[in-house]
This record gives C-alpha cells, structure tokens and sequence, in this order.
C-alpha cells in the first residue's frame, strides 16, 4: 500500500478542463501503443519469456554465484533501483548482482575482480546492441573470459530488441536471447524482461511486483488515482517558480531509486515540445536523514525554486533496532530520543523536515509505503511513469525519445 | 597537477573590482580566522595528533580489519570522497572503511553485519557531539559491542571540538580523543584529524594530501590562480539564468567526491544575504559517461538553467585495460572504439559531451587531473573550498553557518 498526500489540488474550471486533456492523452498513447510500458504489467511475457530461459537453463542456474550486469542508463538503473530496495528481503538469494556500466579504466577491473565464469551469468541488454560503453565492455569480457568458447556460451544471454542487430549476433552463435518490444524505451523498460529476468534469478516474486505495478495502472485508468494528473499539472504550470522537483527518500535503501527517477524525469521531461521551445523540470534525488546534513539548507533557506516530494516508511513495521535507553554524562540533550526504534526516529525527522518545509511555503507531498515489498515497488515505478507521462503531456513534448544525446554521439565517433 | 580551462574571463574595470573585492575578503577571513579550514594545510596540528594516536595505539593498529566511522554530513561525506577516488593506489591497505551514518533500521544491521569488536576500531566524529543521529548510532554501537567494558574502550577514539561534550564524555570514560578548532566546520573538516587519522590509518600518504592543498592556497593567495575568483563571480552574476551547477566528472571514483561538492555548495551558498535575501546555486553531481545515458539530454534541451563543470582523468597514465580489436558481426558500427584504452574512450566522450554543451552556449569549465593521487586530490579539495569561499563572498552571505537546519531540529525534539 502506498498512501499518497499532497496539496496539488486544482479547482478552477479551465484547470478541470486541463486535467480531462491530460488524461485523454495518456488514455491514447496507451491504446496506439506510442509507450509499450503502459502494457507490461498487463501481458504476461516477460514472466514467461524468463520462465522459460530458467527452465531451459535449470543446471546452470542452480551453480551461479555472480550475475555480471552489461548495460547502462535504462538498461541498468531500474533493476539497481529493484535490487536496492527489496534486498533484505528473506526470498532474496545469495547471488552477488555486478554491473558493468562504466567504461573507467578503474570501475571495469573493479567490477570484474572475483568473477568467474564457471559460477556467472553475463546478460547484456540493450536496445540495438550499438551503444559504445556497452558494446565495448560486453568486447572486453568476451576476450576476458573466452565466453564464445563453446564451453562458455551458455554463461551468457541476451535481453534486447527483437530482431535488433545484437539480436541476430545472438542467433549467429547460438547464444540465448530475450526479445523486448520496440516501443518500450530504455528508462520505461524495468517491468519487461530487462527488470523480470535478473531479479526472478535473485528470488524475488516477480509476479507480486507486476501486480503492484498492473493495479495502480488500474486505479489510474480508472480516475481513482486523479492525484498523479493533478501533481503533473501542478509542477508544469508552475516550471517557471519550481524548475526543480527533489525526491527526498527517507530510506539508504531507495538511493538507487533515486538515481532512476532521476533519469527517467531528466531525459524524458528535457525537451523541445511542439513550439520549438526548450522546456523541463530538473531532477534531484536527497537521502534522508543524512541530506538534512547537507541539501537541506540551501531548500530552507536558498531560493524557492524547489518542490520537494518525501517518502518514507511506516515505521510500525520495522520495530527494531531501537536506541538504547542510555544516557552519555554531557549529551544529555539528546536523550529525547532514547527507547525509540531508529525507523521512529527517522519517520519523525522526515515529518519535522515536511513540516518546516511547507511553513516557509514550499511546495510538497508525500508518498508512504506501508512496508517494502514486491507489490508495493511495482507499484512505486508506475506511479513515476505515470506522472511522468503525464507531465510530458502536460508540457507538450515527446517523453519517449532522447534527441539530445545523439549529439554527443555523432561528435565521437568523428573524434575517433 | 590539475589543468583548469575556463571561459569566464572578466575584462570590464567593474568586474575587475569586483575580483578584487573578493580576493580581499577572502583574504580577511583568513587573517581573522572566520573559518579554520584556511589555516589546515599549513599546519602541523592534524598530522601531529594523528601521529601520536597511532604510535600510542600500535598494537592495536596491527590488529585491525574495519574501521567503522559514526559520523553524518561534513563527517563522514570528505573521508569517503577522498577513500573512493584513492583506493585503487597501491599504499591503500586492505581495511574496511564501513559508514554509520543513516539512521535507518535497514542500513544500521547491513553496516554492522561482519564486524567484530577485536579486529574493529570505531571512531565517532562529531563537533559537538550532539547530532541526533550520530549520538543514536553511537549509544546503539556501545551497547551492542559493549563497548564501555575496559577491554574494549581502546576500540573507540573520538574526534570533536575542543572541550566538547563529547570531548569530555571521553576523558571521563579515559577514552582517546583528538580535538579539532571550534572554526573549522563541518564540511570544511576534510583537512583536518577528521579526514587525516582516518586516512593515515588506511595508509595513504597524507603528507601529500595537505601539500597539495597547501600549493593550491598558496598560488591562490600569490594571485597565481585567479580564475577561481573569476569563475565565482561569473557563477553569483549569472545566477539568475544559471541557478544551477552541474559537476559532471568522468570517472565512478569521483562518484562520492561530487557528494561531498553537493553539500559544500549547497550547504555553504544556500542562504539569506547580508540584505536578507534568499540567494543560493543548485548544485547537481554527474558522472560521465552513465550519466550521459540520464541527465544530458536535459542538459542539452531542457531551459538553459545550468552551468556545467567537467572533471576528467588525462588518459596518458592508464593505458589498460584496451578495448579488444574485436568486430562483432551485424555491431560493425561499434568498432571505431577498437583497440583504444578504456580511460581515452571515456575522455574522448568527456571531450564531446563538452564540445556539444559548448555549441549549444552552455557555460563550461574544464580540470583535468594528470593522474590520481593524494597530492591532487588535496589540491582539488582546496581548490572546491576556495570557490565555494569566494562565491560566498559575492553573494554576500555567511558561508559557514547552516542556521536553516536548525528548524527542523527543533520541531523533531518538540514531537517526542
């Protein structure tokens, strides 16, 4: 259970009318497919695609030790995000989970320390196969290891576009593969088997996290869950006073949350939209407690050109570890929390923080999970691909592609 | 040696006046000692101190495997800077750097999971002493170990403010100690006991860490380094269309320095002026080439808010690991990277990022590190102080006190 608050709400008619277009055009680029994301949840197959590759390969997977991840942005974040949240969960196995993400001469001989290939899966995953830190790195451990041995092959699968250029490299060497859909873009691509392959290997129950995920789309399509169109239209009519939205996550464990939010709300929401102006809403992502110590300052008592959204965890959850009823001779003053469970005292800071926020007048709501699960992180990433296409619409852009970055890319390869 | 390249030169007469304001501010605060950290290079104090503790504890040193530090903010943030841009160097021993930092139920269990109290030193760094979560964490990690047991109190050492409470907590438990001077803050302290015993103890060459910022300061004061006042006065005129900061650094060991950046900056520049305005720059923390694959393309089409700053590795001292001359069938277009290094790969991809922000009339500067070492990281530390002081300076500000966090202190004492 997630519970949502916020005080985004809109009453004027015009804002009325605003929210209705917002949400047809959600409702028509779900139904013309122009996201392939609104449908994972509701289709079954990533669940069966990585069903079948465990069944196929049951005594490889009984061995492995390492899964090595090869992949950047989309193809990486959303199963850091997964992984980071739920792994001190009981059903989460052994498995050591890698990634090789970076092309620094330092991260790649890091990462790749303690792997061996007898105990390894390297599953490589991207779009076309063409991305120049994946395919460099997925070169590197291919020579590393001698992995087209035929010995080896079985070690490595691939999850990519169907008929995509790794695709047919793939088939050419009869190395396992697993197709996604073309309209489902990296950073949106978590629920299909980018996400459900990886984490179904390190035990977690999938089908819950796509439940999670299916019924919050639901209650959306529903008009039962109006606060994500009225948060979207909120923070894109006021872009100019609030160009930047903080995720204040009271919780270590949703750090890489945060990093995908990040990505998610920077490259789709930074755009030229349809008048050829440059519009977005720039991503920041805060820890509590430990960024009160360090960001916190500049929301207070810096410019106002922040909204800030807070999650947190209910605390009746986790009632241990607790603080000791100690008392220190000459830190007295900070007995006040003494006997508390530490998640009580950091629930407790997340609202002092909320509330001294909201009397200097800024701008924020807030989302609390009831406890951290499969269903509830399914439904977590909906919501913030939900609000993001909303916000899209909101701003009259394309949320799906990524321009912008092919500049970057032209100029290197006429460097080289 | 770094290399910085910048494009923020000031010629008009007022603008040099300006420069020179700041320059004799600066100049003020460190003769009047507003903030200590001026003095930390050039002083034998830390080293002294550090010294001693390790001669007086010796057989103790031998022993250890984990040094777990309790400590948030500008206690912890400097020391895992600079132990994650360092710790691929030789001299870097095998001991576990653990954080006790976040007051969260999951974290607290994880951090503490493999530590033993006979091979552990716990070192609690705190100014006063005070912080809520520090002392939490700390009364949390006394009972558990039973610390307070005389076997065991030569496993902790404190470092806090001269005649802190937590100081004299320490004497009166015999409990060692190293004291700090009550004006060098928090996110200042890097240079000083708080980042020097720790690294000592992890072998690195701390002598060359001070020297390093010692020649950075003394080249600023000799007017040697006068792009720093012009890069922070170009920042504080154009915060209006700039209000943001992005550090984007091409390497992952950078990933923990930008967080230190972060609350530098933040913490340091958010804040009501002497005119009791609300002034601030927004700082953001990248790392290239992942974030290439997020960020950039809000960088790059998104409002022109940001001005960015590259940090990269000349690539001249890592030459492997090689990307393999492999072609990979139907993946030809990747093979203009074949044969180069891993570190001119990431580079060049720095040098294009920069170049495509650059044409588009996104504000950029350049340092570039010749190679990683204790000596350059102290520079770059200095280097980050003194910008952030000088923008300060322009802005009209105390950049040293953090009075907006108090407020939420506050409230959290008054709901328990």
């Amino acid at each position: 259970m997630l519970e949502f608050t916020h005080s985004f709400a809109h009453t004027a008619k015009d804002d009325t009318k605003c929210l209705t277009q917002i949400f047809e055009s959600i409702t028509k680029e779900r139904a013309n497919q122009t996201s392939g994301y609104y449908a994972l949840p509701f289709s079954q197959k990533a669940l069966q695609d990585s069903q079948q590759y465990l069944k196929q390969h049951k005594d490889l997977i009984t061995k492995l030790k390492n899964i090595v991840i090869i992949g950047v942005g989309g193809s990486s974040l959303g199963l850091k995000a997964l992984d980071t949240m739920l792994s001190s969960l009981p059903q989460r196995n052994a498995m050591k989970l890698r990634f090789l993400e970076c092309t620094d001469c330092i991260a790649v001989e890091t990462a790749l320390k303690k792997v061996k290939v007898k105990n390894t899966l390297f599953i490589v995953i991207s779009k076309s196969g063409s991305t120049i830190e994946t395919s460099s790195l997925f070169k590197y451990v291919l020579e590393t290891y001698n992995l087209l041995s035929k010995k080896h092959t079985p070690h490595i699968v691939a999850i990519t576009d169907e008929n995509s250029p790794l695709q047919k490299w793939c088939h050419k060497h009869k190395i396992a593969s697993i197709g996604i859909d073309k309209n489902v873009g990296g950073r949106f691509s978590v629920l299909s088997s980018v996400g459900i392959l990886p984490l179904m290997l390190l035990g977690y129950d999938v089908k819950k996290l796509l439940q999670g995920a299916k019924e919050l789309a639901m209650r959306f399509f529903d008009r039962k869950e109006d606060h994500i169109l009225q948060k979207a239209l909120y923070l894109v009519q006021n872009r100019e006073q609030y160009p930047i939205n903080v995720l204040f996550s009271y919780s270590s464990i949703l750090k890489e949350f945060n990093a995908w939010y990040v990505q998610l709300w920077a490259e789709s929401l930074g755009k030229l939209n349809i008048h050829n102006k440059a519009v977005g809403l720039t991503p920041v992502g805060l820890v509590g407690s430990i960024d009160q110590h360090s960001f916190l300052q500049l929301i207070v008592q810096g410019c106002k050109d922040k909204s800030v959204t807070f999650i947190s965890l209910k605390p009746t959850h986790y009632p241990k570890p607790r603080i000791p009823n100690t008392t220190l001779t000459f830190l007295e003053s900070t007995d006040f929390a003494n006997g508390a469970s530490f998640a009580t005292l950091l629930d407790k800071q997340c609202l002092a923080t909320m509330q001294t926020l909201h009397a200097q007048g800024i701008p924020t709501d807030s989302i609390v999970i009831d406890k951290i699960c499969e269903y509830n992180a399914g439904a977590l990433v909906m919501y913030y691909e939900l609000l993001t296409s909303c916000a899209g619409c909101a701003l009259e852009i394309n949320t799906y592609d990524q321009p912008g970055v092919e500049f970057g890319k032209t100029r290197l390869r006429e460097m080289f």
